[in-house]
């Protein structure tokens, strides 16, 4: 395990400590310290602000004279966590897909981190869901959990927790992205969530311990969901759903995104379908659909939609036709139904006769009609 | 008026009558005689298989031998309606885009068919329709006839008749399209509907008085639903609801295609979430959008989606911030704060006075904490 466990040999003990220590200095996203890194790598950009303080600023200088290695390893031992930086077998490579990736993660649970994301979808959605939202949320996820995928998600209200709970329904593999300290279940109410995920799947932050999820820390932890999938769904979303967010992460580093459509009269599909709308998302229906969206070519093809089969699809064109003219109350003579139907006389009589045989055609009142059935369907053509 | 009236001198009286004949010989999309009349017009090609019976086959000619002017004249005048061909002034120009356009329409009512075409939309959709899709229907019709569109439907079951309500309902105009003949009321329950679009709209059909509304007619008429429209909106549809074959002819004759999702578990919105999917209609919610997709160019843009405001939204960065880390219950001592935001203690300090100031921050047990406020929102960003 890639956990710095006391007395084991770290090989990346170094760097370890300086991404960790970058975690505390600035947000995931700042600007502030990226230019230093992308020159002199993480270690050799905190030597720099160690030398000169201005460069990131008073309270970031503060920080790091107040960064303690020992106490940051205490406070994710307590939670059993691991701290992965790249070079780690278990780091993502996904998250390298992004323009700033994080500086560390700290995951618990059982899972490989790297290899149960290999084969992974997000599944996101409004904190506000509707029951449609939330039952879609738990079947594509729990097909999407049957055909090998891991879930990912955000552990919200909603359509998150319908996602994480549609994969463990089927105990399938789950993922939850955090937007806080890996010490910390958000929201509250989901604690025993967050364990039942972490039996077999993992919860990863890239925000230190004692971090709040605060509103830029979940766009910081969107980017990280949809990194870490192979594309993302977003089941249902207001206008100003953080799934959006998501989604544009997704597109952003060249991942899938799909999105469910609901009635438009649904608040909670408005964002879904702007991003149809503006295509930057493709539709989707069900598991099968994402699944093909998602898997490799060939391997994860959604079966072809069609209609129910009628008896007149097997009709031949002539009776076709004919069966079509028929008229459903009322017989008609033979001259009206050769007017209608532009067929000859002896035509209309061979098709009278075949379906007659077969109970589609009638005599009634000295001429011929469809045989009464009362139902309601959409025959039209 | 382009009807043919007792006495008066009809300058295409000898292409009308060829055409007339046409449209008793073939069915609509029939190949036969194409060739001839591609090469010959509608007048020379009828000369030809005068003159050569085979070229037709045995049906056609018997009808050819059978066909009387007089006879059609009289159905026409019956139903007082008009038979217009390529030429009259009231001919639809937009007929012409169609790869194999109707050889004469008959025509009822008191519209000039080609003004009101002009800037019109097709509204379609299932028989079978759900309340939702019938409600959309309506209202999109009427959003459309209310900013001057035409609307033009079939005078089916289901989407087609509330679209014609709709547009009936703001006093818009309506065309109906028929597969029958301009003498039948098809179908007969929607003898009234057709009645009311007659009192301001017109009724148009290409099949002769008499014919019957069978398969490929319907097949037929949605081509000329698509044509004589800027676009089709399709409001709901199973996986086999004729109107996507009018949504495909509309594509094939370069007009734009919309669809209205639906919940996915509809059966009824299975088809139009199909030509989202593949990318033959654009997703639309309401006539707005519509409008903006067949108005000119910058005259009928939609209003832009978004969501609504938040009191945060108006905050500082720094006083968002700790706003969004203050917790909701139990008030949080400053180092908490501090250690939660990643802000120095005197920006923190800073924040809390302002955020107290307008009600956004409360002390609770020697701490702070939002102040209760029980409601249920998506606010996750």
């Amino acid at each position: 395990m890639t956990t710095i466990e006391p007395g084991a040999v770290d090989p990346l003990a170094a760097e370890r400590a300086a991404r960790m220590t970058w975690a505390r200095l600035v947000e995931p996203r700042e600007d502030k310290g990226r230019p230093l890194i992308a020159e002199h790598g993480h270690l050799g950009a905190l030597a720099r602000v160690r030398h000169d303080p201005t460069l990131l600023g008073r309270a970031a200088v503060a920080r790091l004279t107040a960064f303690d290695l020992s106490r940051e390893l205490r406070a994710a031992d307590l939670v059993e966590a691991r701290v992965l930086i790249p070079g780690d077998p278990e780091w993502p490579l996904s998250l390298d897909d992004l323009a700033l990736p994080p500086h560390c993660l700290w995951v618990r649970g059982p899972a490989d981190l790297r290899a149960v994301t290999e084969r992974s979808a997000a599944v996101v959605g409004a904190r506000t869901a509707s029951a449609y939202g939330r039952q879609l949320a738990a079947e594509i996820s729990a097909g999407l959990a049957g055909r090998g995928f891991t879930i990912i998600s955000g552990a919200a209200f909603g359509i998150d927790a319908a996602a994480h709970h549609g994969a463990l329904a089927v105990d399938g593999l789950t993922v939850a992205a955090l937007a806080c300290g890996i010490d910390r279940a958000y929201p509250a109410a989901h604690t025993n969530l967050l364990k039942e995920i972490l039996e077999r799947g993992a919860v990863v932050t890239e925000m230190p311990p004692g971090s709040a999820p605060i509103r830029t820390r979940f766009l910081d932890r969107n980017r990280v969901i949809a990194a870490l999938s192979l594309g993302t769904v977003v089941v249902e979303a207001g206008l100003r759903s953080g799934s959006l967010n998501t989604a544009r992460h997704a597109a952003e580093c060249g991942r899938y995104v799909g999105a469910v459509p609901g009635p438009v009269t649904s608040v909670t599909s408005a964002g879904t379908h702007e991003l149809i709308r503006t295509r930057e998302a493709e539709l989707v229906t069900d598991a099968a659909e994402v699944a093909e969206l998602l898997g490799v070519m060939g391997d994860d093809l959604a079966p072809a939609r069609r209609g129910p089969d009628r008896p007149e699809d097997r009709l031949g064109r002539k009776e076709r036709t004919l069966w079509e003219a028929l008229p459903a109350s009322r017989g008609a003579p033979l001259s009206r139904l050769v007017e209608a139907t532009g067929m000859s006389a002896s035509d209309v009589l061979q098709a009278l006769g075949s379906l007659n045989l077969i109970g589609m055609a009638v005599r009634d009142r000295g001429g011929w009609r469809k045989p009464p059935e009362p139902k309601l369907e959409d025959t039209s053509p």
